[in-house]
């Protein structure tokens, strides 16, 4: 697998890198970011991943995430995909509307026309990417773990509960936990994977839960200023299908908070600090 | 002075804001922002500015200074005005370029037509907005200082020097040190102010210098792959300039930096530290 170079910039000791490459899974250019820590040449360093939120592309965190200085400090590479796949001929939100089609693949492969195509995020998140990621940056795939916000929170969280021997560690900032119950969430997974709703508890990290998926541990945080909280985001039913499952997850309401970047790069570094001491040895 | 608030959002246990106003020295409308970090009710905080390079408004450092941080520990007000005055009827640079009128005022007050109306930027930042933020938010006027980067370092290093009992610090990133003599500055300098070279070396940091205009300390950094170097920044120029007039200039070349915001934010928090050690008391 190839992928060309977008940019290359000195960070922090290390380098953020923009890369570009075709998609196998997507049949799109797929665009994605990776922060590399200053480091030891030969060594293998441990991998973040980060899953974005409705409209966002690798480069909001990129811009605003504030996470290089946490990850030079802790050694952690950090990558950050699209949200979706994007160009000519991709289909989008027959309403042009922001939380589906462009934008908002939310982390599935779609099964219904006409977005069974390109929209394969879930295979390109974790299948294709991981690989691409592997061959071409230092990562030790032994110490990876997996964040994100929003939609990428719903993706964080269903990618992880469904892999647990690959990822160390996850967290969220305002997730969608439960996207079943959900406006955005019944629009998307109806939208991509169709009207059974059996098919859906794949990408419910509430529902996995219930179904028996667990984790060994979780870290979430979500602005009490949040305007999504109680119609979309909804971390009470995370936190009651965690306290039935037996699962230690830490919640955090934070005060005056919003949807916003700048609640994101508040707690960035206090994520990346959690991974890392997962990420261990 | 009247502004209206644009957007609030919480960060770093503080608010971000940005503002709007009538200027009356631009006769456009104007944007800002303000970041003001926790604090005890009725305390007076230092107040850092911030002036941005060109094509900038506040929105760049506000999102990619990564500076909230820092102003949050150290407590710090952080204010970023636009680079220019901008709306219907600002006339702009003649051929679109994006170095001279619109994201490019160079923080001069105009003498040439058609741009003595709106280009009125010096009188903006240092007298208007002063007193705007003075009004508006909870600073200490004996405890301020200025930063800024490329044309913004040019900007903050000429005020500085010229209101040597205002500021207690300065500094700046990828400065343009001398604009009389490179292009950026000859083309900016002399469509602003016409051909008279003596004008221009009010707005000319090396030339201040030169002129007998002092500061008691400046810390300088800059990177050793910015593109702009050796062609319009010229660190070399200032350092000759302060070696003669015996003024501590603190420079540093960093390896690999470039020109970009992921060169500022990486040294942004080393900077904040700097100030408000001499915004102490």
């Amino acid at each position: 697998m190839t992928m060309q170079t977008v940019s290359l910039n000195t960070s922090y000791g290390g380098t953020q890198g923009v890369y570009r490459h075709a998609s196998r899974e997507t049949r799109t250019d797929m665009t994605f970011s990776v922060y590399v820590p200053p480091h030891a040449d030969g060594s293998r360093l441990p991998v973040v991943w980060y899953l974005s939120g409705l409209t966002c592309t690798h480069a909001n965190v990129t811009e605003k995430g504030e996470f290089r200085s946490a990850c030079a400090a802790l050694g952690l590479i950090f990558v950050a995909p699209d949200t979706s796949p994007r160009g000519e001929g991709v289909p989008g939100d027959p309403a042009n509307a922001y939380d589906f089609g462009l934008g908002a693949g939310f982390y599935v492969d779609a099964t219904r026309e006409p977005f069974a195509r390109n929209y394969r995020m879930w295979s390109y998140v974790t299948e294709e990417l991981p690989k691409l990621v592997a061959e071409n940056f230092p990562v030790d795939p032994n110490r990876q773990s997996i964040l994100g916000h929003s939609m990428g929170g719903h993706g964080a969280l269903t990618v992880a509960l469904r892999h647990p021997d690959r990822y160390r560690a996850a967290s969220a900032f305002s997730p969608i936990v439960a996207p079943s119950q959900v406006p955005w969430g019944i629009k998307a997974l109806g939208g991509y994977l169709g009207d059974n709703k059996q098919a859906w508890r794949k990408h419910d990290a509430v529902a996995l839960i219930e179904d028996g998926a667990r984790l060994s541990d979780l870290l979430v945080d979500y602005g009490d200023a949040d305007q999504f909280l109680t119609e979309q985001l909804r971390p009470e039913l995370l936190q009651g299908a965690c306290e039935k499952a037996k699962i230690p997850l830490t919640l955090r309401r934070q005060p005056g908070y919003d949807h916003s970047y700048y609640f994101i790069s508040t707690f960035m570094a206090d994520h990346l600090r959690w991974h890392a001491e997962r990420l261990k040895g």
